[in-house]
């Protein structure tokens, strides 16, 4: 059985650290590279690193430059010759830590630093990662017996239902927002180019519900307790999802219960 | 009766200069801001304000450039001290011209770029012309007899079909897609915004269609003649729609022949 390698970027911390917690305990046999911007200040991470030398790998990785992506990207092709799992996990709210309440909240530079992290970082992460999904040995979701509706990889972005166009009821947030739509935009876009190679790339969006991590803590004082998520159970329903993926369900946006989210 | 008082943002060609020349034939009385990046090198624009030198003002104004656009408000605002129709026009299909065909010409660079442009700078126009638009007489689109939703203002956001995610069947144009996605998103926020002031401030995206304008003309080979628009045929119908906005109708996407678009 060939080992399941995944490449989680944003791991330090959150969401992240946990994807590489539980692939490591859950699915076997695995590889994990954990990237984040600074190990040398995600003791957590180097700490899991530790009780699982041969397995996970922690590379340094700014998603905001395209020369970290490239070279972490030989290092992947190095080691492992194939990717069968990328997960763009990191994401910010807004340089400030607050997500604008209103219109005069709004700057040029906030916008711009947060679709930099949330949108382009990702996109970029997946050109060069893609030429490594291609040659996947699909270890995760699911396969279908015909060999033409295989896929060799996933591509999963973290996104959120507040980046819903549709959904949008309340509005704020606007550069978190308009990230994550952009973001959605990203994902179909990729599922479009990487679901017309063979073995195909399936590349989905997931939303983790409200989950207690440091970018939502500020604002959980009016979610309902049961609303409000560990990243522990998130990442057990996300997986869940991700272990059902197939070439039919490439190209959308899932919440962490499997239900479909609209654009 | 009051002065229709709109601004045409990026009207130095393309249908920016055609909703000016639209609005001064056909809108009275009215006066139109025409703000775009180098008025000397705009010669139509010039040549236009030389034939409607009480009604057309153009001002030099790059949407990238903070602030130009708080200097423009500024002069609006001592001109006319309100605001009726904000048109956010200019747009570009990414910085070399060519649309991505493929995730091998996605560059950081490249999607930042038009992010830049096309996103972020019609929300920072309209952060410092909303307290304008809050004042203005209401001289577009169509006042219901109700006082409570009745309109001051309109903010239409230029979009493109290419910009719906669920309409995404082709992919590639990553940088454009992802940037009317994201212009989507931030006009769906406006509308929720500024639709809690009294009056309200109608925001609406529209679709142009197919149109004769410098940054689709390499991209015509393919498209049927009667689906190929002039800019004539595009503003004239999406001045039409304009003229029928009222706030029920806020906060979505519409085509150029009225449909709604889905996100």
């Amino acid at each position: 059985m060939a080992v399941a390698v995944a490449l989680i970027q944003g791991a330090s911390r959150g969401l992240g650290l946990q994807f590489c917690k539980h692939i490591l305990q859950n699915k076997k046999p695995s590889a994990v590279i954990a990237t984040c911007r600074n190990p040398d200040a995600a003791a957590e991470l180097l700490s899991l690193a530790g009780q699982h030398k041969d397995r996970l790998t922690v590379v340094r990785l700014d998603v905001n430059r395209e020369e970290d992506i490239r070279e972490a990207a030989k290092r992947v092709k190095e080691s492992f010759g194939r990717l069968d799992l990328l997960l763009n996990s990191s994401a910010l709210l807004h340089p400030s830590g607050k997500g604008e309440t209103s219109l005069r909240d709004v700057t040029a530079q906030g916008i711009i630093s947060t679709l930099t992290t949330n949108t382009v970082g990702p996109l970029v992460m997946a050109k060069y990662f893609a030429p490594l999904l291609q040659k996947g040995a699909g270890g995760f979701g699911q396969q279908p017996p015909e060999k033409s509706k295989q896929h060799s990889g996933i591509i999963v972005n973290i996104t959120a239902k507040v980046g819903s166009i549709g959904d949008n009821g309340l509005g704020g947030w606007y550069s978190y927002r308009m990230s994550k739509a952009a973001l959605n935009m990203a994902t179909r876009n990729l599922s479009i180019e990487l679901g017309r190679s063979r073995p195909k790339v399936v590349c989905v969006a997931l939303h983790p519900g409200t989950v207690d991590t440091d970018l939502s803590r500020p604002y959980h004082r009016n979610v309902p307790k049961e609303r409000l998520f560990s990243t522990e159970h998130s990442v057990s329903c996300l997986m869940s999802i991700i272990e059902t993926l197939d070439s039919d369900k490439t190209g959308q946006a899932y919440s962490w219960d499997g239900a479909q989210l609209p654009w």
